[in-house]
């Protein structure tokens, strides 16, 4: 597409020297003469040779990329964290990239290869996967990792792990907002799940459960919809409460996305919010601040901040063993309209 | 952290051969013996070594990645060109990578920067800029790159280009918006513009300006409203407009995130929408869908399809010269209560 390529033995020979010498300088390794130095970067900059950045990586084995790998955008708040990372990498003269995992453990390993291959010098991997892959896989790295799964980490504490860990007290927030439906007199409160069988959802959905139990209310399988955490199924949900005879009086929602998508229904099919059904979500979305609708702050800012800096301590090595580093978040309620 | 990495090395010594032999199994260079090549991949997968990808990269110039660097995702906007560019990857076996240029000269180079170092085989560069500095860089790369500035593509249509290019039409949209305004009898009609000096920003206001003059209503300065393409620029005017005498009733955002700020602020300083004043946004984001603001539908998958395809056509030969391709996008209205 270009002209040709200008490549390290066109600057030897503009510099009279071996190509090993304009590497060796570029690479500052062993003695190189100031004279033949300065030769070799006068006629860098006259062909305006651009090195290669994967010689260089065999060398130095640094990019100054870090990569943070999430499911994917649809959930806003991951915006908050990529901003985070973004915002944190660049200060410390990094640059972040992004990749997507689909929530899924083939999407984390291609995350984890890309770290082992020297692609990028450190990982934030944000999985929902917690096998013994994945773990293998991490175990493998020489290069920096933390992971945050949106859960309590169930990796978290142990003894020999290699990796950083972020646990946000998922657990916690839902059986506040649960809590919070109880107190203001709900018997009748409903449950919209996320995906069966992954962690992630079933600590969200033990808080529920958990929070129900210690109030003494009975548990209604009726009332709990499992399917996944996206605003379609919220909807869904709402058009099915429309149709039940003995509705619920209240939704306790395990993400925003899918308390958004719950809203619209109850709007489409005439149910007034707060009325005849209080809503609670959980992310403190915007769009659930536009809305009205009560939901939890995640902190997500925080983790994301929290995570870059353990891996760029580590790169910098101020930071000896990333392995045991275990790090907090408690989520908050907030308040809102739906929910008084 | 982990222990000691194997290396090719470790390979070439349980094989019994040289490294260098190892190297070129791995890479399919020159003529191995069938019997050493078992050798060797058979003591990779005792030792399960991981090949090195910056030392493959050397040789085979392929990293399996394309990159997308658009500005930030604080537009939902770019959300559904992600989504598209990494299914079209996907589909295509390669990842996509993601990197935030900020919509600055300086991320925009980077980016590229980024791809005449190898450490992707593609980039799908969403660009604010046209300077002379991004074009020369952008010609010193080997590898395919598309731009799509969110606009109509200045540099569309010139004979010597070395890169694809894609254009919205958002001339036309914001035409189109201003227009309908105007047959729905408004003649006072003001204007969310957004960063001033900007080409991207330039054409909007530019055909603001002329839907207008071709209908024969004079231009108010005071209704043209300079600053950004932020939700709180739009909530910033919704409170200058609460404040004025004679106030217009009508409004052409040219962003939804402006038109959601300005709508926040009808609502908070009770300006009743579309009663005391029409809105149109520009994007067609979900937000505007859940808020009934009429907005202008971008057609950002089809956009992120075409241009992840071009990058890997090319990449797979099956495009000869990547600079003659310009595609050329048009967006189209989507009326909703707001502007009724």
């Amino acid at each position: 597409m270009a002209n040709r390529k200008i490549t390290i033995w066109d600057v030897a020979e503009k510099a009279g020297v071996a190509p090993g010498t304009v590497s060796r300088t570029l690479n500052n390794i062993g003695y190189i003469k100031e004279e033949t130095r300065l030769k070799v970067m006068e006629a860098i900059k006259e062909l305006d040779y651009i090195p290669n950045r994967a010689g260089r990586t065999l060398k130095t084995t640094r990019t100054g990329l870090i990569m943070l790998a999430i499911p994917d955008t649809a959930n806003a708040i991951f915006v908050g964290m990529i901003e985070a990372v973004n915002e944190c990498a660049k200060k410390r003269r990094h640059s972040m990239v992004l990749y997507y995992t689909e929530g899924k453990l083939e999407g984390e390993l291609k995350a984890v290869r890309m770290l082992q291959e020297n692609l990028v010098d450190g990982l934030f991997l944000v999985n929902f996967s917690y096998s013994d892959e994945l773990r293998k896989e991490i175990e493998r790295c020489d290069s920096p990792i933390v992971l945050c799964g949106m859960c309590n980490n169930p990796w978290m504490k142990e003894e020999e792990k290699t990796f950083g860990t972020l646990s946000i007290d998922v657990y916690k927030g839902i059986y506040s907002s649960t809590q919070e439906m109880i107190r203001n007199g709900h018997k009748k409160i409903a449950y919209l799940a996320g995906e069966y069988g992954t962690i992630v959802y079933k600590q969200r959905y033990d808080a529920y459960c958990q929070a129900l139990r210690d109030h003494g209310i009975e548990y209604n399988e009726d009332y709990v919809f499992w399917k996944n955490y996206t605003q379609e199924h919220g909807y869904e949900v709402g058009k099915k409460i429309y149709l039940m005879k003995d509705r619920p009086t209240a939704m306790v929602a395990s993400n925003d996305l899918q308390a958004v998508g719950f809203w619209k229904a109850c709007k489409d099919y005439h149910i007034q919010v707060p009325k005849d059904i209080a809503l609670y979500g959980m992310d403190n979305l915007e769009i659930t601040q536009m809305l009205d609708i009560s939901s939890i702050q995640m902190q997500e800012g925080m983790v994301g901040e929290a995570g870059a800096n353990l891996i760029l301590d580590c790169l910098e090595n101020k930071n000896e063993d990333i392995g045991k580093v275990d790090l907090y978040f408690r989520p908050t309620l907030i308040q809102r309209k739906s929910s008084s």
